[in-house]
């Protein structure tokens, strides 16, 4: 795929599950050496019985990635992500770190704590399934799917560029972000669609005719709320101050629909701003970001703003260091 | 399909749309006579080019309806509704009579109104597609669809057969149900997720990075806020007051989520909540109804309850009438 003085590092991914084993499967597809490790027997059996090279012995895997100098990426669930930290502090404080995971202010908190920042750049690829688990992976996973990469002030310029290759070599369209926007977005965009889901599944298990007649609208619209609690949640309350602006704005603007509604029979308010919002959405502008040069000044501000805009990062922008 | 004493009668589609015009073609294919009428040029034009039976004069439709008996659909959108009826009154006063539209209440009221509820019976296919008119629709749209009868206390059992029988021409499960249970059924599965999708659409477009990473979990959450403004409106503010309840449900238990995440960083109580009543749906019995003979003593009451526990209807009930 993208050839580059980053190309030969190691990738080792810690947490084989649908993102992490796809991960896997998709850089080793490309040509790059991967390794991994999985807590449970089962995740790392699945990944060797399918020809990948995985341990169940974190201090293992760690102690092979400050060997290699390989590119850690994170693929843990947030609850298990501290202990992670401690270990690649103690085992593996100078390799290369970034993580896939979907609440981005609450990394960079949990890595800055376990003083790793400086080699640290957070990323969240947009995609995933109901399903979880090695098995539920592949490596077609992230084929064109946003995959946003952190681009706050402290990010270093040589390991953004080596992230930013793991993730074209997934096959993923590169949005550059700062993590509180990626926050504020996730929020709206996927934490409140699981809280309207979750809702709206209670409302209707509360009318009786309601599961009877239910059809292709109430299946799409509580798709999500098959997701495990225990995953809905730890992206909700990891993300609590965005996802607390954006419901309380959707309780607003549900509030003063009821209102026009009980007062003046009318929803006519929402419904067109909504559709509105929708159509926008179907008109958003892509382009391709081509022409900032990595560590060059202001690169991360001018990716920021390129993001904002609807810009992504299909193949692999220069960078000041490169040969 | 259903052989009967029911089966030669003409339909009379007035409205062909996509749920107009999709019952034009499936009875057709069922082989019955079908001959229709739309307000636009347009659409009649669509339908008799594709060989179907169809007219711009409304009088000419109705006249041809009282002489031959026809049963008369209601397949157009419910403000032409009242116009429509006064017609029916002058010109076609006993042909049976049922309708399509998303709100059941609403329409016996304007038939009522009109004089003209001894002759009908209220029904609503629970389908559709983000398309409409004549060229959406085809023969197969209803296939294995809900399709939801009214047993108000009024209805007629004769009617009722007839009706039964177009529904299981088009290839529908028929859901039993009174208009008003119906209403607040369809509320929470249809009307309050199209509420919910605009609220969603506007907060995403309001954060700026929203749009640039939005993937498949937005566009499911909000593809119904693509429906025309005013069919949602429509659909919406003729069920005001079930709609009213179920608003008020989905407001209080936002915010008490928000609230507790606010207060504790939980969203726990309705994220469980939501997964067990979509795990509840997920397995929701569906049984099929076969015993009750149409016109005996409390028919109505049982069909009411079989509905609501599940059951539908999947070839002709018995009627006391039968031969």
């Amino acid at each position: 795929m993208v050839a580059g003085t980053t190309a030969e590092r190691p990738v080792c991914v810690l947490g084989l599950g649908l993102i992490g084993g796809s991960i896997m499967r998709a850089t080793a597809a490309a040509g790059r050496e991967v390794f991994g490790y999985n807590r449970s027997v089962e995740g790392a059996q699945g990944a060797r019985s399918d020809g990948f090279d995985a341990t169940t012995e974190l201090v293992d895997a760690l102690i092979r990635a400050a060997d290699t100098d390989a590119l850690i990426v994170l693929a843990v669930p947030m609850p298990a992500l501290p202990a992670i930290l401690v270990r690649i502090r103690e085992l593996a404080p100078n390799c290369p770190l970034t993580d896939v995971t979907s609440v981005k202010t609450a990394v960079l908190d949990a890595v800055a704590s376990a003083g790793l920042r400086a080699r640290f750049v957070g990323g969240h690829p947009m995609t995933g399934t109901a399903q979880s688990g090695w098995s539920a992976g592949h490596a077609g996973l992230f084929s064109r799917a946003p995959w946003v990469l952190s681009v706050d002030n402290h990010v270093d310029p040589a390991v953004w560029s080596m992230v930013m290759t793991l993730a074209l070599d997934c096959g993923a369209l590169i949005v550059p972000a700062k993590s509180d926007e990626h926050d504020a977005a996730a929020a709206a965009i996927s934490h409140m669609p699981h809280l309207l889901a979750e809702a709206l599944a209670v409302v209707a298990a509360e009318v009786p005719l309601a599961f009877a007649v239910a059809a292709g609208s109430f299946c799409d619209a509580t798709r999500v709320a098959r997701t495990a609690p225990d995953l809905v949640r730890a992206m909700c309350e990891g993300n609590s101050g965005q996802l607390l602006s954006a419901a309380t704005r959707v309780i607003e603007l549900l509030c003063r629909a009821r209102d026009s509604l009980a007062c003046n029979k009318s929803v006519a308010e929402l419904v067109e701003a909504g559709h509105a919002a929708r159509t926008r959405y179907d008109s958003f502008p892509r382009s391709d970001i081509v022409t900032v040069i990595i560590g060059a000044e202001n690169w991360r501000e001018d990716l920021a703003a390129a993001g904002r805009a609807g810009g992504v990062i299909r193949s692999a922008l220069p960078s000041l260091d490169s040969p």
